[in-house]
Formats: C-alpha cells, sequence, structure tokens
C-alpha cells in the first residue's frame, strides 16, 4: 500500500472513533488544539519563517508572501476559530426528519459524519487549522493537502494539532496532512472508497484539475462572477450604493460584483451617478457600446471580459433592453454563485429570483452577503458552486451525510 | 457541436421554462403522458416487439427477454406511475429554512431544479417513464439513454411523452433520448456544465464505469451486500423470521438480504432453526467453519463469498464472537446499502445503529423495507449508495437543488 493510501486507511479507522466521539469530547479537543496553537506560536512562527524566505528569495510577489506570513496575531486568530466551533452545535445526530409508517416501523434519518474528508488547498496556512477543526467537529477525519509554498507551516500547525487530539482522548490520525508529490495528489483524487469527498480551495486551475482527475465525489467551490442588475424600476441611488459596496468593499474575493447590467430605460441616468463614483472608487470600467457612449473613462469591453473574474478593481458593464436579456446575459456568462437586482417592484423581483439560476440570489442588497458568517451559520469551509449536496455557503450541516434508522419489532415485507 | 452536445444544450434550454413552470402545469403534463401512453399502447408494444424478437434471436435468457417485454398491463402500469407522481407535492420552491439576520436581510434557502439530469441505465423500458416522469415533476429536463437492446421500445416511449408535453405547454425537449454509439455515452459523461447531475441505473460494471468516467456530478445508486447480524440478546424465532424475509421475499433486489452473522453465544441454537427453514425455502448457505460445523448442508465460504451480492437464493454466513466483530465484518464486506441487527438489548442497538455506516440501519425488521415506496416517499429514482447530495432512497426532493434568496432593503457590507 501507498504511502497516501495508507494515509486514507489510518483516517478510515480514526474516523470511527471520532464518529463516535460526543459532542462534549469534540469540543474539548477543539479547545486543546486552541491552547496547543497558543502555547506553539514560537515554533510555529519560526517553521513559517522558512516558507516565507524560500518564497521571497524565489521571487514571490508580495502580497502572496504576505497571505503566506504567520505572526502571533494571526496564530491566536487560529486558535480563536477553533474556539468558536467549540460554541456550535453538533450537526451530528440532528433528526432530519422522521415519523411512523403505516406498519409501525419508526423511520428517522439522522445526520452522520462523512467519514474522511480530503481539502486540497493553496491558500493561507491558517486554513489548515479552520479546516481541520470544521471537519473535527462535524466529525470527519480530515486528510490535508496543502501548497508545498507553505509545507512547513503546515506541518508544524498538523503537529501541533494531532498532539492536542491526542491529549483528548481522540485518534491523532483524525487529523492528518498528505505528504508526497503530484502523484500522490493523483493517489488521493483516486482513492474512492477510502476518501468520501474532496473539497478543492484556491484558484480556477487547482479547482479543475481536482473536478477532472478525480474519482472520489468532490464539492466544486470557487469561481464568482457576480452581476448586479440595475432594473428599470430601480433606486438608481440605492444602486449606486449597493453596486459600490460589492465592487470596492473587498475585490479579492469571490462574492465581489465582477459585472453590472442596467436597463435601457435607466441607463443614461444611472450611468451619470454610477460612472464618476466608480471612477472615485478606484475602478475601472470595462463597458459594451452602450456604456462607452457614457463616458470617455469607460474602457470598451471584450467578449472575454463578460466572462471574467477580475477579483480587482475592474468591472465589465452592459446596458440591457429588458429584464429577461439581463438574465439571458447572466446565463451566458454568470458562474452560478451569486445575483442581485436592484428594484422596487415585486414582479421583477419574483421573476429574477425564479429565473436566474445560481447559489444565491439578491434583492436590494450587496451581493457580499453571500457568506457562512454573513448567513449565521458560524463557521465556513467554503462556498460551494455546484448544485449536489451542498450549493452556497457550506456550514457544518453540509460537512454530514445522513443515514436512515428504521426500527421495528419484526416488521417483514408482504 | 456534436449532436449530443446539442441534446444537452436543448435539455438546458428547455429547463429554464420548465422550472417556471407552475405544478399545475407539471401534474396536467403528467396526466397527458398517461393518457398518451395508453392511447399509443399498440404503437409502444409493436416498437417493443423488434427488441424483444431481436433479443430473443440473438440468444438473450428467456428471464431477460421477460423483462425487456412490454404489453398492454405493463404499459397501463407506466401511465398509472405517471398519474400517481401528479398527486404528490411538487418540491420545487419548499423553503428548506429561512430566517431573518441581524442586519435585517431576509434569507430563505429554497428548493429548485437540478437544471438537466441524465439517466444511463440499461434496466426494464418502463424506466423510461418513470425517469421522465419523475424529473419532470422535479422540475428537471432529462436526457434518457437507456440500453441499445430497449432502443426501439424507449425511441417509442420517449416519442409519445415529448408529444403529449408539448400539448401540455411545456417544450417537446424537457424529454429526449441520447442517440449515438458509446462515444455518445462518453460525451454525456463529459458534459459538464451542460449536463447537472447523472444517474446510472443498472448492474455494477455500467455504474463503475459512469462513475469512473464521468466529470459531471454522479449520483451511484445500486449494489447492496446487506446483512443481518443476530445479536446474543436476540429473540431467535424473530431473527429466522426477518432473515427469510430479507433474503427469499425477493432475492433480486439490493435490499435483500446476502450475509447472516450470528453471535457465537446464541449460533447453535439459532443455526438450528435457521438451517432448515432456509434449505425449506431453496436458500444454499455459504458458511464459514464454525457454521459448516452445524449442518452437512452448509457450503464451505470462500473470501469472496463474503464480499459478493448474490442477488439469487444464496446467502453467506458466520459467527461472530461479539458485535464489534459483527460491525468489521459489516465494515470489511459490506456496502453501505441495508444493515440489521435483531436483539432485545437497547444497548446493542445502539451501539450497531452507531457503529454501522450504511444508508439504511434497521432495528428488528427486515432489510427489505429500504425502498421509496415503503419509507411513504411515493415515488423512487433509486437507491443512492454514496454519502454526498442524497443517502437511500431517493424521491422528488432529492431530486433538487437549493438556492439561497436574500432579500433586503438597501444593506452593504461594513
Amino acid at each position: 500500500m501507498s504511502g497516501v493510501l495508507e494515509v486514507c486507511r489510518r483516517g478510515r479507522e480514526a474516523s470511527y472513533a471520532l464518529a463516535a466521539a460526543s459532542r462534549a469530547v469534540k469540543d474539548a479537543a477543539l479547545r486543546a488544539m486552541a491552547k496547543a496553537l497558543r502555547d506553539n506560536t514560537d515554533a510555529i512562527v519560526q517553521a513559517n519563517a522558512l516558507d516565507v524566505a524560500a518564497a521571497s528569495e524565489g521571487g514571490t510577489p508580495e502580497s502572496t508572501v504576505d497571505r503566506l506570513r504567520l505572526d502571533p496575531t494571526r496564530v491566536d486568530a487560529m486558535a480563536v476559530g477553533l474556539e468558536d466551533l467549540a460554541g456550535l452545535a453538533d450537526p451530528v445526530g440532528e433528526v432530519v426528519r422522521g415519523y411512523t409508517l403505516p406498519n409501525g416501523l419508526e423511520l428517522r434519518q439522522v445526520r452522520v459524519p462523512f467519514g474522511v474528508v480530503g481539502i486540497i488547498y493553496e491558500a493561507r496556512p491558517n486554513v489548515t487549522a479552520d479546516a481541520a477543526g470544521i471537519c473535527l467537529k462535524s466529525g470527519n477525519a480530515v486528510l490535508l493537502r496543502g501548497s508545498s509554498s507553505a509545507a512547513h507551516s503546515n506541518a508544524a500547525i498538523v503537529d501541533v494539532l494531532r498532539s492536542a487530539a491526542e491529549s483528548s482522548g481522540l485518534p491523532a490520525d483524525v487529523v492528518q496532512g498528505v505528504p508526497g508529490d503530484r502523484a500522490a495528489v493523483k493517489e488521493l483524487m483516486q482513492a474512492r472508497g477510502l476518501v468520501d469527498v474532496l473539497i478543492p480551495r484556491g484558484g480556477a486551475g487547482l479547482i479543475q484539475t481536482v473536478v477532472s482527475e478525480s474519482t472520489v465525489p468532490v464539492i466544486e467551490t470557487g469561481v464568482g462572477n457576480c452581476h448586479v442588475y440595475v432594473d428599470a424600476d430601480a433606486d438608481l441611488d440605492l444602486a449606486v450604493k449597493i453596486l459600490l459596496n460589492a465592487k470596492t468593499q473587498r475585490p479579492s474575493v469571490c462574492n465581489a460584483a465582477e459585472s453590472v447590467l442596467v436597463h435601457a430605460d435607466v441607463a443614461e441616468a444611472f450611468l451619470a451617478k454610477a460612472l464618476p463614483a466608480l471612477a472615485d472608487a478606484g475602478v475601472t470600467v470595462h463597458g459594451d457600446q452602450r456604456v462607452v457612449a457614457a463616458s470617455n473613462q469607460v474602457v470598451p469591453a471584450t467578449e472575454q471580459d463578460f466572462g471574467t473574474e477580475y477579483l480587482s478593481l475592474d468591472l465589465s458593464a452592459a446596458v440591457v433592453d429588458s429584464l429577461e436579456a439581463a438574465v439571458e446575459h447572466i446565463r451566458r456568462y454568470g458562474s452560478s454563485h451569486t445575483e442581485a437586482i436592484v428594484t422596487r417592484s415585486q414582479a421583477a423581483a419574483r421573476r429574477f429570483v425564479q429565473a436566474v439560476d445560481a447559489a444565491a440570489v439578491v434583492v436590494n442588497a450587496s451581493t457580499r452577503f453571500t457568506d457562512g458568517g454573513e448567513f449565521g451559520f458560524g463557521a465556513e469551509i467554503g462556498i460551494s458552486t455546484q448544485k449536489l449536496h451542498a450549493r452556497g455557503p457550506m456550514g457544518l450541516p453540509e460537512m454530514t451525510s445522513t443515514k436512515y434508522v428504521v426500527t421495528g419489532e419484526g416488521q417483514v415485507r408482504t
């Protein structure tokens, strides 16, 4: 058995004990992990310094190096995240539905852990602690495969978490790193039966690789080409406020707006208000012909612009002749993440909500609210942009499967 | 664009109208489809005769030919199935959860159709009508890929259903067959983005192919290596009754029992009752050493027997030294479909239910109850043996995704 399959097998074995653990045991382990992170801050920061030095010497852009960097404040934030998880309800054991069948059988559908969850990520090292915590709380053994650029940091964090789990009476193997090269990742993606679910977190390239090469079921997270549609019946000042927030409040995240569509009836009035405000905020607008005609500050948009998740202070913009044309545009270019309409019309809102197929459809508010924290979930492992299993922000319940429990007194089928 | 991708694209287009259709329109279409099947019974039976003749001439076993055969009674049963669907609640629009956030945003998680569902099947032609009906009721355009041996039958049924859908005001393309050879199926499996979900229905080979070759998300259905565990505290007469029913009531289906495990403390007494009863019912028992020692009618089991879904009047049998040993055995050989315990002990039932990871865990009843009809779902597209999205019998709600609808009055993120 290869190293990776052996890691998977140990995860499976550990998952049995974890699935049987009470909430009290899991919460104690989360608190022990938080304390251990704080107690080992120096060791973690030292390990991280190796990754940071290698990245800097390798010419990595400073913004990326900064995301990689850990300091005592960031280590403490990881610890706080684990403590917060300890305060959340346990999804395991929740009865999703239950009733008694005509023959007297008692049927209950109950939440159970998946078993073994693999996380493949290229984000900051704090994902290591966050993902481990969410998996532990939801009763899942986790296999963590971070980026090689954070290998020292991740290994140090995993070591600390494993010791803390063990000291709390759980198997250390409820948290494991996945060592090895790209071939190891390939093995992980093909370990159907040993790994129950894979969740990739990172750029579009990583997610595409995991989706196309995995036989293990994947929950796709990620790309958000989010639109704000300004309807003919919109309050235009409200529309400007919402668009500015959606575009500029944090441009680098998936729920930031990347495109604005405006109904032709109000295009002139809206653009007269919006374009100067966008310019003041440092936003470059890539517009279609009708938007370009409204201002000499607008860059002509290419077809590619409308399909682009900029993640920067850029915005594509188009004038549409109807709500239906806006829906068509979103169906063509959108990524089914978050789509917003600004309107005073109940009929327009209703039609937009029905016709636009996305994880979240927003009426008269910023796209930036599509977030586990904002939705009140308390924790988030990512935002699913697929339709199977979980769609939108994934909290603890989304990290579980279910089991039917059927209790009788000798019933047989006739 | 290839023929298959064009079919997918037309399905996507049709799915928009279907997703917007009211329950009344969908139910009218289902009733029109039922009537059209009855009105076209002769044409369907004639098309079916071509498939039956080809199968018989090709030397297909008579039991398989019989499953392929349609007569007016079987056509009527398909129509009744569609009418039954019209009587079920519409899963689309159901609010799964909803509350108001601290900032006043109203959050609702609402069931929506997947969009386009592909069904790849090798079963009887009645699956064509059943799957089309379930998909239509749940608002999904369906792409039907049946086996080539039923090609004439399936084409005739699809034609009838399409005309009826159109006459009810829905696009004909809400129901489509997928033409072409194996390369076409491969294209269907790779049509991620155009097809939302694939559900294979058929033998283990088909399911394995779809799972390993698809980039479209798959819901795996199928294999059931189901166990009955007779605990030390079991009522042995009840155990015999449950085992006989689970094994013999319909041996060819996935929720039939394939293996019995008995606690060593009661093995002698249980086997003395069970083995003659099984023999009377025509069951061949493949036992481990300790079971073989109990009767000269028991065939020695190989390692392979314990992992086999017989789907016949064969049963593997083993004596285990504890409940934990039974759990270990099921973890090793089971397929996570349905596992049953017979016991009077509350502690044993509780531990078995917790420790056995399966779609359904049954206490003191037959494994045969794992079924959408028995569970009161009214319709079933299959029994999922995977953990993602749906697990166990899949009814109409399992054929939907969800969408978050967020309604505000100008909220932005700070």
